[in-house]
């Protein structure tokens, strides 16, 4: 549904969580594993450049990696049998080796959710920026205060400025706490004890680690908080800009008229409409995302060494919540720039 | 993301989903809208011609709809900008005539909500014939019955079979009264009194719904129970097929060994694994419903006559429903043929 | 928590669902099984007559109650035991025969919404007479019609009053439906098929069905979603009375001041200040009930013959629903009082 | 609901969230007040000790509080006309003086939370140390185990207990970084922003914060993500145990028996029941958890400067989590009590 997209929608978070984005992830997961596995010498070298070359070579037949998807539950057993016969015979049992589905999955999705993180913080940096250029201009213009929808005292367009700044600090500092404790490397094996990496699986994940860029960890595959932790960040984000959003609707109103909007969206049955569209659609991604993230929530009952439905459930929901909250900080943006203080 | 939607999506859903389908119900109601406006003395018959004409030759600029998406909140605005140029000047006035956005928008999902149903009545029908055919063959054998996750007292197949489809005999009668109270045309103009119809009003509802099928209502844009008591529908939908796959994945587990699934999904670590996927994916959907059930609850706080807010709301929850309940059909019938009793 | 139910509970909702409230269901429901089972032939009518005598004189223990309820999940074994020591020991086997836990437990609190319904019926036949009223005497009466927040064109009074009256019409008629669908007898025996009563069970569920005034069934202890069903109708009710809420809020707002409140809630610092505190609270109840009806949701997913989780989690949902319920038709009828047209 | 809360609440959490507790904390603000106030030169220090006789003195006249919190939706002014009633009429200006409800209700959380935290820390410990003690002794044991609800390969108890608990690690570390981001005076007056205090509100916070042990912060009356990081956190802590309680409810499954559980609740038809009950609520309290952290989520759009309908909503969803926080870490520790490894 483009037409949605375009409203509620995020084309640069959309890419980086694409099919692609995601093959792309798992290949360089394998090309790692290969390569530290035959460092701490569970394969040979010349098995690991064998695996290297095959994944450079790689052509996926995306058919039969749907097919696989929707057979398997996880697209890894038939990415495996794909990439096998690109590798020499003799190395293949070197592909993949000790691994199973959800070390690929789960830690090509910390590779991928690094790149969102970029974007979200220079986009938060963008907003803070935004919000010290306007504050610097109007901080200390007067503002009537409202509380509890009636009119209150007045206050200062600083105080309102800061209310609106200081929860996206905390949320930039929060994404920088997360890339630690949350972008880390998941490898565990079959049953997640790395017993299926003849001990050498710490090495192996060490070495996986650094070549990933990602934080080292013991394997959390059936753990799931750091992953809900990330989806109450993603709320918490798009909450405070639906914060903002639903401040500049109020203050919008036509009988309070402390704001204006430059080219607002306009109506098919009132010309005179200007209508607050990219603050109305900051609330409802805010709600969508707090409902989300509550359902995210449910994945921790995660039952034995690993659930297929709670993880599932992690793949319905984390992906929306992830373009949900790039939708916001892109219309946050564009509503600022829209803003006209009275 | 074509992979994940492999698993938890469902292509004919997509479809009666997709923007092409919701241009064409759209088309329809302005084709219904200007014949009934006609046929009412609104607007003359030679209008309604030209209008019918324009529509029948139109050519969407798919762009420009996603950029007055983007700018309006809205696609209708841009989308009447386009029609209108292949209607002759002096019959423009007459195109959309009284009607406003959320009359389009609002309409066209209950005509598309129509083939929706069709497929959910026939693949509910679909799952009731194979659950009543394993009874009659299976349901005198004795099966262990499990209360509070131990082993309880046996019980017979055709007990836990009738535990399965009356839920189903249920939504089924569900969809059928839904079609009745929640299938009816949407037109009130403006803010939503039909005020802008001439006093016309009631005559063109009543002759668009015959033409688009739907049943008579008073204008119902800021009143959306019935849109939230449909959500309800699919989560219990939904839910009834989690059940199932959960009771599945419990019967199915080696050592229980109750039942058995032929073609369950492999493993990229253990091949002797037979992964209960279809089940588990059962389990996954339902809980996703859950939670965008309660979070399209939240939309009921509507603001005045129209809020753009709540109703982006409905957009971002109602769809993935619709779809989700649909993969749940899908995917129960599945599993269904992949059950062995033991 | 006597501070917070002042605002946001319901007295005579609460009491309707009291330990005590449950206790009387529950007895009753035991009679009823004794009488309805001696007249099936199951049990002696002396053996009927001497539990109906235990019951009268029946005073509970409750701290035995509630050491009862903490060891088994479930208050009803620890009552049966309090109960067999007042029934002579040739009739002890007589009580509660064939039934189980699930059974007393799902029936009282049918008989329990019952008494609810009356109330909540009640409750919204006062507010569609208040809102008839206002509607015979403003009807006609200009109103600025507000769209996306912002001043879209004039409508009537009557307009914006049918808005609110009608759904709340629509939860009446579903609640005298729901009288038929949901408030039905449970009675199935420990594994649900009714097999614990020697062939008599359908006789025995008919006739308590006529004794406790409820609906016949067959057992539906493991398939809740008629329970979610109720869910979801309280949301719509509280939502409802929510949407009713924030318009009230946003037209008493000093700049719009469309309407006045009479008697608004004071505040400690600024003595100017008349809060629209119940139109506040019925926002905030429509959004608590709309999350709580998203969680009972995920109580369809009911492993098995029974399952403890996903009935302990109905028991942490529903009665705070049916509270919230309740008081938001307090609260609006309150504030429709408070109401003044401007 | 007594017998409820003996499965599902947990007195000792109740008694810090009760009414008697609140009136202490508000208490405590009003004190730390009068003396920061006092030390910073706003009032006079023979007020701020005639304002401390008061409180001492204070004898609450609850039904005037209750009838205070329904009219004004906070109980502040009602209080506040009683404490001055004992203060004498010359120092009555000093009391309260340029704080607004929030203030003291939002401080007088954030003193009660300081006291469940402990709770909840000593509890963690408590459960960590005994998964110590078994993996000391049972570690080196096999155990087989699941992935995807099939079995998978043969691991050790050691690795089950350690993902049992390493989360509990991390939610007792964050607990401990939550005392500095959480545990922080709120002080803004009427609109938030100091004005109220001539000049000494920085310094009075200062002081209050001092005396109340709790951190320093600019006013967050209107930005709550710290309040919804508790949620999550509360989700996350019930979430975790909830899956330990899955995980026990499938290992002690009869045909599983990887385990037991001595002193298994009773069935009122099956004597030979054993049933999971702490396992089974904990999974219950973890979904019901969840789901209220997303709702509090909701929260986080909170109007203007002051939005009654959010603030209502946290207190309707955060103490009935806090409540259940505390009864899933009551019931891990009763469970793991129970456990026996086979």
């Amino acid at each position: 549904m483009t037409l949605l997209s375009a409203l509620t929608g995020d084309t640069e978070i959309e890419a980086l969580l694409s099919d692609a984005a995601q093959l792309d992830a798992m290949l360089a997961f394998e090309r790692a594993l290969a390569e530290a596995s035959a460092e701490a010498g569970l394969i040979s070298d010349a098995a690991a450049r064998s695996i290297a070359r095959a994944i450079d070579a790689f052509a996926p037949d995306w058919p039969n990696l749907e097919a696989g998807m929707a057979r398997d539950g996880v697209v890894v057993p038939a990415l495996i049998r794909q990439l096998k016969a690109g590798v020499a015979e003799a190395d293949r049992a070197s592909l993949h080796k000790g691994a199973t589905s959800q070390d690929v999955i789960d830690t090509a999705l910390m590779v991928q959710l690094g790149k969102v993180f970029d974007v979200y913080e220079a986009r938060l940096s963008g907003l803070l920026s935004t919000l010290d250029t306007l504050a610097a201009r109007h901080g200390e213009a007067s503002l009537m205060a409202h509380t509890r929808m009636q009119v209150a005292l007045p206050t200062t367009w600083g105080a309102k400025l800061a209310s609106w700044s200081e929860p996206l600090k905390r949320h930039l500092r929060s994404l920088s706490v997360m890339r630690r404790s949350l972008l880390v490397i998941q490898l565990g094996g079959p049953v997640g004890d790395r017993g299926s990496f003849d001990g050498h699986g710490d090495a192996i994940a060490t070495g996986m680690a650094r070549r990933l860029d990602l934080g080292l960890a013991t394997p959390w595959q059936a753990t799931r908080d750091p992953i809900v932790a990330l989806g109450s960040l993603l709320a918490q984000i798009s909450g405070s800009l639906g914060k903002i959003g639903m401040d500049i609707a109020l203050l919008a109103q036509n009988e309070v008229a402390a704001v204006g909007l430059a080219g607002g969206g306009g109506s098919s049955a009132m010309a005179h409409k200007s209508n607050p569209v990219n603050a109305e659609v900051l609330v409802a991604l805010a709600r969508h995302n707090a409902g989300l993230s509550g359902t995210l929530n449910q994945a921790l009952v995660h039952e034995n060494e690993r659930s297929g439905a709670a993880w599932t459930l992690e793949w319905l929901t984390l992906p929306p919540m992830l373009v949900a909250t790039g939708a916001s900080l892109r219309l946050a943006a564009a509503l600022l720039d829209q803003l006209r203080l009275n």
